[in-house]
């Protein structure tokens, strides 16, 4: 295999310009960087990666640190993640954390051992104490201390979800979803916001009688028996926000049974958008979040880690998705 | 930050048993290795990774390029494997090629140059040529020369189809899917063999008379106007196997528009089960391949690439999934 001396020689540069064209570092002019390139491909030159990361610090490697990608809307966002960060130059190593601290804290070691150069956290873990601000650290749909974060719009998702529902001539309001809770405390997440952006814009309007249902964000497959149990006895609801088109989905099959039509009898509308085309049956009314605005978001963060530049928060709009259910 | 000497000097220990004790190389007695471990939890001292991996050659990442990680099954899939290979300490790469094969050349070129030690291969493109089968690449649902390769039992899945089939009482069987189809030319899979499979059984049973359609595979998201087209000509077909779930479910759709009802009237089996369970009407019935399975095949060939143990390819048994289509 050839080596960089060959390299230089062959180009008629010195060692330090074929290593800056490598490490894309430093001024080289367009044309030796050209020619450069060139005889690397000729002579097939594969810089040792490893000994090139000692020198600029970089991998260029990004972890992604997810509860599930087979939720759905999760697992939508890393795709468009990956697309995003691959066009700027770095890789995703995926983390399913499965909820599991111990497992998130394996990968912010490696943030700080240099392995990855960035750690994109979404969890519900409290894992605040965990984390280094002085390291690249971005979270989603969650505020820590001085670690920067991009959320959907929840609120406003909110009063889309009250605004709909209201129009829709309801009268008795249910919310149903919680703050997160990971494998230990309860902690509160961007999403508090959805329940907050619906309950206040209905209050707005005079109206107070909404039916407030916890039910744990972490259980991402969402037992339609279990909602059953626990909306039943609310017969004379007619007008449902859930958080998240997991829940939506078990609260139609649980007002099926109840023998309520969706949407004559009672109106559902989900959270999160996108895939809910997969369902056979109905489509589910929902706000929709963007994967694509929101890896977008992801990408600059990250972009602005490794520039070194300023990092601000970010807020994706959400959308109101027309579906058959509400 | 601690070193590696004061881990030493406190362990009263030399470096290279440290070392040793870090990167799991060498013999080292197993209450030095607790103590060791203990010092270095202690004075929380982070061994510089990359130069770690210089001395071990190794980054204990494996690289995993598919199609889309949103088509559901490949998304499940690289749940479980990144799931599998956690538990072996390996971290997972995400690549979603979206059948580009340049992207895909990045990642293999990341093999050679040790960045990523190994490369799980989930592709419809025209790729072979660009394999060492010197470097530790595994295929999944695809042959290549002298590349191990796992798939699950395609040819048992159309058996299975065509016996549930039979004894439902159909008569006019029909057949959707293809031969990948990747950026370029059409290349042969393992997935053929579902057709194969069913075809085969069928005739072992005196019955020829049996539709064939081509529909490209590569298309995740299968759009039921397009399958409503090609199958509407053929109105006393009432045994239909699909290539996948999702054109499964585009065939019912496609069947309410030809008011035939599922499975009154045509019975329809996709393949793939899993998270069919996803949808709001009906469960479709399938030919069910294991992730999990799959999952611990591809960790078990990975770890003997790390072990140097010999490679043999695993072929993973379907089961029929029972549901309310067929």
């Amino acid at each position: 295999m050839a080596n960089i001396k060959e390299v230089a020689k062959k180009a008629g540069v010195g060692i330090g310009t074929v290593s800056r064209v490598i490490n894309n570092s430093g001024y080289v002019k367009k044309e030796t960087r050209e020619k450069v390139e060139k005889i690397i491909k000729e002579v097939k030159y594969y810089p040792n990666e490893i000994a090139r990361s000692m020198t600029t610090q970089r991998n260029n490697i990004v972890a992604f640190l997810l509860p599930s990608s087979l939720h759905l809307f999760f697992g939508e966002l890393l795709y468009h993640v990956e697309e995003e960060l691959f066009k700027s130059g770095y890789k995703v190593m995926l983390c399913n954390s499965s909820e599991k601290i111990e497992k998130e804290i394996v990968y912010l070691d490696m943030l700080r051992n240099n392995r990855v150069d960035a750690v994109i956290l979404l969890t519900n873990n409290d894992i605040e104490q965990y984390l280094d601000n002085t390291l690249p650290i971005l979270s989603f749909d969650r505020r820590f201390t001085n670690i920067p974060f991009v959320a959907s719009d929840n609120y406003q998702g909110g009063i889309l979800a009250a605004k709909r529902l209201i129009k829709k001539g309801c009268k008795n309001f249910m919310f149903i979803g919680d703050d997160a809770q990971g494998d230990n405390t309860p902690v509160i997440t961007e999403v508090t916001k959805r329940r907050k952006g619906f309950i206040e814009y209905l209050a707005n309007n005079g109206i107070t009688n909404i039916t407030n249902i916890e039910y744990p964000l972490g259980d991402y497959f969402v037992n339609p028996e279990e909602i059953y149990k626990m909306i039943s006895v609310y017969p004379d609801v007619d007008g449902i926000f859930t958080v998240s088109d997991a829940v939506a989905y078990a609260v139609i099959k649980a007002l099926e049974k109840m023998n309520k039509r969706v949407p004559e009898d009672v109106k559902v509308i989900g959270f999160d958008g996108g895939r809910s085309f997969l369902n056979l049956g109905k489509r589910i009314t929902s706000i929709s979040q963007s994967p694509q605005l929101i890896a977008k978001a992801i990408s600059s963060i990250i972009t602005n880690f490794y520039a070194k530049k300023p990092i601000e928060n970010i807020i994706i709009p959400v959308c109101f998705s027309e579906g058959e259910t509400a």
